[in-house]
């Protein structure tokens, strides 16, 4: 089994969620999947000192800085063979919302980066299974914009404390189109018509061990949804 | 327990491991520790394309790239207080090697960091355990070279595959006084006497999996350095 993994760079205010990335890549082969990391070569749209939060006046590229979290081994997402494709997995961060849409700035109103709408269009059209943590369900959201699929996602649970504004990214995703359900941090929300799964992971005040816990359960769906996928499918 | 866990950027080839910091975050807090990330205000040696391996025409400063790994709550080196901890950690990646020493450029006759030599100095003086995996052994061994203190250390295991130079490295740190043995990725060293437990990691041709069963143990093991020792100190 082959999943991607899609990054949008390194660092949880400019790029990749570090943690959710690493775990993610963790489960997946513990689970026995091969892990293929991807990511666009485009410029990161800022670059953010996590130290202080203000932005830097550097650029830095989305494939490069992606780079680090995959030791390397990455594929630029133009040269991604989505026939060898199993699964998709969609680690967390400002990245999502910031290099692959411009939600963190404009919300639904947002663009997508052209690449990663068509790379999520093609693996929901082939029914191949997308698992997506933390922000990332809002890029699901807008790559399925105007497509009549409703897909059903959460980004997090308004009865549990969280530094981020549930609520409203909720309503947003709702009004381009997707169906967004509460979820627990230690639980997921499944859509099995779409083949997708989403989990809050760092969307909430939790700790690593909570968010390792959520991205098991994630994983493990996802697992389980392509073993569903290929038997349906009659391999 | 506080356990500081020293970061050296965020990067293998320029900084932090990043799987091995990250997985170091998630088996000490399983294990019920808080985690302290720590990080001195210097500039790296250089920065590394990680996609090419090709050194880039760019500053960046250790502290405030090791904070994209602990997510904004690090402390600067030079404002740790040692009372404080129970215990450090220190996860691999050529950080060590390039930032806090420049083994990776001149081996045993490398130079150590002034703030980071202390921190180990002073952990090793008051019998506070210290973990090491991958490359940070060499910065152990820099650390105490000329204290005649004799830490038992490894870095990998020459009889499997590595990228590295296992018997090399490891005759250079016994040129400067450390014992070193060869170690299997799932296994550690223990050194009972200086309460130091280190294992090869990312210094071995292994999986993501390996690294994590190799962190879960040398956690497993600093953390019953640290009970066992506030037993002998009356605690």
């Amino acid at each position: 089994m082959k999943v991607g993994v899609l990054l949008s760079g390194c660092g949880v205010y400019d790029g990749t969620e570090i943690h959710e990335a690493v775990l993610t890549l963790l489960a997946l082969e513990k689970a026995g999947a091969e892990t293929i990391c991807i990511a666009p070569d485009i410029d990161q749209y800022h670059v953010v000192n996590h130290l202080t939060g203000e932005e830097m006046p550097e650029k830095r590229n989305v494939l490069v800085e992606s780079a680090r979290i995959a030791r390397g081994k990455i594929t630029p997402l133009d040269q991604v063979n989505i026939e060898e494709l199993d699964a998709l997995a969609m680690p967390g961060g400002f990245g999502t919302a910031k290099n692959f849409t411009n939600w963190a700035f404009k919300g639904a109103e947002s663009q997508i980066h052209e690449g990663v709408k068509q790379l999520i269009r093609e693996m929901i059209h082939e029914n191949k299974p997308i698992a997506a943590v933390c922000m990332s369900p809002t890029t699901l959201a807008k790559a399925l914009e105007g497509t009549g699929i409703k897909a059903v996602l959460t980004v997090g649970n308004t009865d549990k404390a969280s530094h981020y504004d549930i609520a409203g990214i909720s309503k947003a995703m709702e009004s381009i189109g997707a169906k967004v359900l509460m979820c627990d941090n230690e639980d997921v929300i499944e859509d099995d018509i779409n083949n997708i799964v989403t989990s809050p992971c760092y969307m909430m005040d939790v700790s690593i061990v909570e968010v390792y816990k959520g991205i098991q359960k994630t994983v493990s769906k996802l697992v389980e949804m392509v073993v569903l996928q290929n038997e349906s499918d009659g391999e």
